[in-house]
C-alpha cells in the first residue's frame, strides 16, 4: 500500500483520492476541463437541474440553479447549465429538491463505532456525510504511528474525503498507564507529511499544556509549523486563568464544552466551537443558544459526533441527525447546514476543496426534499452517485489489514479464575477496600468505600460490589490488576470482557464469578478482541473486534445487532444501568475523576496518582 | 540581505519579523511563554485595561476585557489580566475607549503610493494599518522577479505585517507590449519558496483564464499546490458563462466588481468580494448592499484600498478611511471592521496569525474613541506601539536598493525633438487619424477620428489633439513611438512624462511641442525617472522617482506635496480634467479598451491587435 500512495500524492497538498485507488484529481490538475466545461467547450459528465441549491457561502437557497460536474468536481453552478450539457452527459432531474452540499464530521472516532473506516464510511454514507475529520487515537494506544497509517491509508481509498487527525495523546496520562505504544512530537512531525493528516487531534492533555509541558507544545509546535490545524479538547468547567493558558498554547478548536458560557468563552478566544452529537453526547441544545439567542456571529461554530456506536448509525442517522437536531434546537436550517459544511472546510482550510457547492470543489451532495427533516434521497461524492434512498450504492474499499493488527491481545498465557483472586493481608475477616463507583449518565465515577467479607484469606465481595480486572495486553506480562466495582448491578455468576478499554485498551474484565471472568478473558484472547459476557459458564454474547481489538471489518448493521445481542446479555447478568456498556470500556481511563483502574493499579484521578485498594482491615 | 532571511526563516511557515531585521517569534516558538503569561506564572511585556475589547470573532464588544502581550503576540485576553501584570510590565489605561485589531489591507500595490514599503508603511501606520496584501507588478514589469524579491525583502523588515502577492501577469497582455522582464509559471514555482509570498497577485489575464491558457492556469496551479491564495481580477461586466470559467479557474477573490450584482456574484462562486475605496476607486458603496440590504453573510466579503496616491495617505487616511466610508455607507460598524480584519486574514490563511485580539496572534491593535469615526489614537503592532496622536512612534528600515534598481530609464541615447516626429505619407496635405480620447473619471478611452494637418511632411496636431510617445526605457532600443491624444485640454508649448506608465512602464510623453517632448524625456533619463512638466524650455515641476522609474524613498508627504506641485504644473498647461495623472500613465495599459500606445505601436483594444495611425490621406 505504502507505496502507492506515495506515487499518488500530488503537490505538497491533499489527498486525492477516490475509491479503487483512482486518484481525484487535485483542482489544479482539473482546471482546463473545469473551465471548458464551465465555459462551454467541453461536456460535463453529470448535470443536476430542476432544483435549487443551497449556497452556504452567501446562506441562501437559489431557485433554478443548476450545476455541471466533471472529473469529480463542481466545473459551473449558476442559473442555466444547458451549454454544459453534451451527448454523453448524465443529466438528473431533481423535481424541484433542493441540492446541500454534503456533510462534515468536525471531530470524530471512527474505532467508536466498532468498526474500521471502510465500513465506518459505509454506514454514513447513506446519511450524506462526505468528509469526516477523524482522529484514530483508540489505535494509536494499540498500534502506535503504525496504526494510526493503517487507518489514515484505509481512510484515503473510500469514496468519500477521510482527513485523519494525528492523535497527540498516548498515553493520555503518562506514568499512570502503559499504553501499547507512545506517540511523541516525532511521530507527530513524521505524521505532518502523510497526505490525510490535517492536523493534530485533539489535545487532551490539557493540565499538560496549561504547565507549558514541553512534549505538548512541542506536539503543537510539529502541527503548526506544518501549516496544520491543532484540535483541543479542554475537558473541566473552569474558565479562568487555565483556560485562557490552554488557549494560549495554540489549540484551535474544543469540543468538550457542555454549556452556553462554554461556547462563549471558546469562541472569543478564537477558538471554533465544536458542538457534539454523539451516542452519548448531548452538547448541542445547551450550546447552541450561543448563537440562537446571544446571536454571535455563527461562523465560527462546528458540529460533530465525536463518538457515535454503530447502532445509533444504523438506526438514527450520522451527521444528518446532528443538523436536523440543531434544527430543532431553534437554529435556522441555513445556518444549520454552514455549521456542517463550509464551516468545518474553513476551519481546517480546506475552504476551496470541500464544503459547499461552488466551482472547482469535490462534487459533494445530498439531494433532499426538506431542508428541515433532512431526508438524504441521493448522495453524490466526488462526482459519483455513492448512494440512493438509503442504500449505499458504491463499495468502500478494504486494506489488507496485516496480521499482526489482527492479533493484538497478548496475554503471555492462559488465565484461570486464581488470578483474578484479591489477596486479604494475613489474618483479616474484613477489609473496608475503595470501590470504583459507577454513575449512571455520568462520565466520572465515584469513589466508594465498602466492607468486604474475607474468606479463605481472599476478598469475596457482594451483593452491589464486584470485581474488576485489569489484563494486560500489549506486552504478554500476564499481568492482571484487580480491584473492585459497583454499580452495575450484576448477579449470579457471570463476566463481562473488553478489549476496547479506553484510552490504553488493556482488557478489562467485570465479573461476579473469578471462573466466568477467567473464561471471558480467554476468549477474547482467543479470537483477537471484541467483548463477551459469560454466565454459568456459557457465553451469552459476543462481538468480534478483530482489527486491534477495536474494530470490526463486518457491516454496521452486522456489528450492531452484536452490540445489541451484547446489551441484552448484560441485561440478563441484571444490569439495568443505561449505557452499561460504555461505562464498563471507560473504566481504565485515567484522566476523568475520581477513581480507575490501569495496568499499574488502582487510579486516584483526583490526585493522579496510583492509590491502594485496601483502606482498612478488621 | 538574501542570506540574512533564509537563516531567519522559521518552519515552513510566514515570515515573523519586525524591524531592524528581529524576527517576531511564530506562536510555536513563543507559545511556552505566552502560556506562562496567561497562567500568572509570568509577567506581560504589556498590559492594556480599562478599556472595551471589539472581538471579530463573536462579533461583540467586551466591555471591561483586558488584554496582555509578551513577544510581540497576545497572550491573555479577557476579563481580568491582573495576574499578568510584573513590575516591568508596562500598563496602558484606556480610559474607556475602545481596542479594535489593527486594520489589514486585503489587496494593494505599494507601488501606486509612488513610495517605497518603507515610506508607504511609514505614512499607513498612523492610520492604523498593520497588515497589507501588496502586489508588485509594477516593478514586476520594470526590473522581473528581482525586482518583485526587493519588494518582498524591504516588506519584511518592516513594523507592521506586508505579505506579497506574487504578480501573474507580466506582460499584461503578451505581445502587445515589450515589458523589461515577463513572469511565468517558474518564477511563479520559485516565489512560493519565499517567506513573505502569501499568494497569487491578481489574474488580470482572464481572457487567458476563460480560454484555458496554459500558462495562466500554471502559474495558478504553482500556487494552488503551494497551498497559497491565488487573486482575481475579473474586469468585465459579463456575467455569463465567461465569468463562470474564469471562477472554475481557481482565483479566490476579485476586486473588480463595480455595482451590487458582481459583488453577489462573487461571492456565490464561492470568491471573495473584494470591495475597493482608493484614490480613484468607489466600488464599496455600490456593492456593500449586497450585505446591507440583500443580507449576505458578510464573512466572504473584504475591504480594500487598491491604489492609494500619496495624497491620499496623507491627507485622507487609508484603510481607516475605507472602514469609515463602509459605515458610512450604512454597515454595521462591526461587520466593516470584520471586513477590514478577520475576513481578509481568514481569505489569505492567516485567520491565527493575525487579524484579531485572541491568544497567539500578532498583537496588533488600535486605541480609538469612537468606533464610527475611528480616530486612530495609538496603533501597537507586533506588540510595540507604532503610532500615537497620528505621528509614527518607530522607523520603517529602507532596503539598501542597489544602484541598477535606481537606473533603470535607458533610453539608449539623447532624444531630440526628430524623434517626436510624425511623418505623413508623400504630398498629403492632411490626414485622417486615429486619436486616443481621454474620457474624464473613466478608465477606458475612445477611438476618435481626426483630420490632422501636414506640415513639411509632419502631422502638426492643433488645438484639443496632441501628441503622445511612447518612448522605449527598458532595453535602450531608442525607439519611439509616437501617435495622437486628445482631451488634457494642454495649451502652448509644453510636454509632460512619465515612467509610471501601466503596466509595462516604459515612458509616456504627451505634449504640444516636440522640443518641450524631448527636454522632458531626457530629463527623466537624466534623474532616473520620475514625472516632469515641461512648457517654453523650463520645468515646472518634477517628482523624482528614483526606484524603477516607479517610486520614491522620500516621505510620503514630501513626495505627496511634489505630486501636488506636478498637478499645479498641469493646469498651469491648461488641463483641467480631473486625475489627469491617473489618465496620462494608464495610456499604455493595453487591457483597458479602446485604444492604447505600447512600444509595439498604436493598440486597438477592442480587438487586442495593432493598429496604424492613418486612416485616410486628404
Amino acid at each position: 500500500m505504502t507505496s502507492d500512495f506515495a506515487t499518488c500524492t500530488r503537490g505538497q497538498s491533499l489527498d486525492n483520492w477516490n475509491m479503487e485507488h483512482q486518484p481525484l484529481k487535485s483542482w489544479a490538475d482539473s482546471a482546463a476541463t473545469l473551465v471548458a466545461v464551465a465555459a462551454g467547450r467541453a461536456p460535463a459528465d453529470t448535470v443536476l437541474r430542476g432544483g435549487k441549491v443551497v449556497n452556504v457561502h452567501t446562506r441562501e437557497v437559489l431557485e433554478g440553479w443548476q450545476v455541471a460536474i466533471a472529473e469529480g468536481r463542481f466545473a459551473y453552478v449558476g442559473p442555466d447549465a444547458s451549454h454544459c450539457i453534451g451527448p454523453e452527459t448524465e443529466v438528473i432531474e431533481l423535481g424541484g429538491r433542493y441540492l446541500i452540499p454534503g456533510l462534515c464530521d468536525g471531530h470524530m472516532h471512527i474505532e467508536s463505532g466498532m468498526l474500521t473506516p471502510a465500513e465506518f464510511a459505509s454506514a454514513v454514507i447513506p446519511h450524506g456525510t462526505t468528509t469526516m475529520f477523524t482522529d484514530p487515537h483508540e489505535i494509536a494506544n494499540v498500534l502506535g504511528l503504525r496504526g494510526v497509517k493503517l487507518m489514515h491509508d484505509e481512510a484515503l481509498i473510500q469514496p468519500i474525503s477521510i482527513y485523519t487527525q494525528m492523535p497527540s495523546c498516548a498515553p493520555s496520562a503518562p506514568g499512570l498507564e502503559t499504553t501499547g505504544y507512545e506517540i511523541g512530537p516525532d511521530d507527530v512531525a513524521e505524521a505532518m507529511t502523510w497526505p490525510g493528516i490535517i492536523g493534530l487531534g485533539e489535545m487532551m492533555n490539557f493540565p499538560g499544556v496549561v504547565h507549558g509541558s514541553q512534549q505538548m507544545l512541542a506536539e503543537i509546535a510539529a502541527t503548526q509549523n506544518a501549516g496544520k490545524t491543532v484540535g483541543g479538547h479542554y475537558a473541566s468547567p473552569d474558565l479562568g486563568p487555565d483556560f485562557h493558558a490552554y488557549a494560549a498554547g495554540g489549540p484551535a478548536d474544543d469540543h468538550e464544552g457542555t454549556c452556553e458560557a462554554d461556547a462563549i468563552a471558546r469562541v472569543r478566544q478564537g477558538m471554533r466551537s465544536m458542538m457534539r452529537l454523539g451516542s452519548a453526547w448531548y452538547d448541542v441544545e445547551t450550546q447552541i443558544t450561543a448563537v440562537t439567542e446571544k446571536g454571535l456571529d455563527s461562523r465560527n461554530f462546528i458540529l460533530c459526533t465525536d463518538d457515535c456506536h454503530s447502532g445509533t448509525l444504523v438506526n438514527d442517522g450520522h451527521m444528518n441527525r446532528v443538523v436536523r437536531h440543531a434544527i430543532e434546537c431553534g437554529c435556522d436550517p441555513l445556518v444549520a447546514l454552514q455549521m456542517a459544511t463550509i464551516n468545518t472546510a474553513t476551519h481546517f482550510g480546506l475552504e476551496r476543496e470541500l464544503g459547499s457547492i461552488a466551482p472547482g470543489r469535490r462534487a459533494d451532495l445530498i439531494v433532499t426534499s426538506d431542508l428541515r427533516e433532512l431526508p438524504i434521497e441521493r448522495v453524490i461524492a466526488h462526482g459519483r452517485t455513492v448512494a440512493e434512498g438509503g442504500e449505499i450504492t458504491v463499495t468502500c474499499p478494504h486494506l489488507d489489514w496485516p496480521e499482526d493488527a489482527r492479533q493484538t491481545v497478548h496475554l503471555g498465557r492462559e488465565l484461570s479464575a486464581t488470578d483474578f483472586e484479591i489477596k486479604a493481608p494475613d489474618g483479616v475477616e474484613a477489609v473496608t477496600a475503595k470501590v470504583i463507583g459507577v454513575v449512571e449518565n455520568q462520565a466520572p465515577t465515584e469513589t466508594l468505600k465498602r466492607k468486604v467479607a474475607v474468606k479463605q484469606g481472599l476478598l469475596e465481595p457482594e451483593g452491589p460490589v464486584c470485581q474488576i480486572a485489569l489484563v494486560e495486553r500489549h506486552r504478554g506480562t500476564g499481568d492482571v490488576v484487580n480491584a473492585l466495582v459497583e454499580g452495575f448491578g450484576y448477579e449470579g455468576n457471570m463476566a463481562m470482557a473488553s478489549t476496547v478499554a479506553h484510552d490504553s485498551h488493556h482488557m478489562i474484565v467485570v465479573g461476579t464469578d473469578r471462573v466466568q471472568m477467567a473464561l471471558a478473558a480467554n476468549r477474547l484472547a482467543e479470537i483477537g478482541g471484541g467483548v463477551t459476557v459469560w454466565k454459568d459458564g456459557e457465553e451469552l454474547a459476543l462481538v468480534e473486534l478483530p482489527i486491534a481489538g477495536l474494530m470490526s471489518d463486518r457491516p454496521a448493521k452486522e456489528v450492531a445487532a452484536k452490540a445489541d445481542g451484547m446489551v441484552a446479555a448484560m441485561q440478563a447478568c441484571g444490569c439495568t444501568l443505561n449505557n452499561a456498556y460504555m461505562q464498563h470500556s471507560l473504566l481504565a481511563l485515567v484522566v476523568i475523576p475520581s477513581l480507575r483502574i490501569s495496568d499499574l493499579g488502582l487510579v486516584d484521578v483526583t490526585k493522579f496518582e496510583l492509590t491502594e485498594l485496601i483502606e482498612e482491615t478488621q
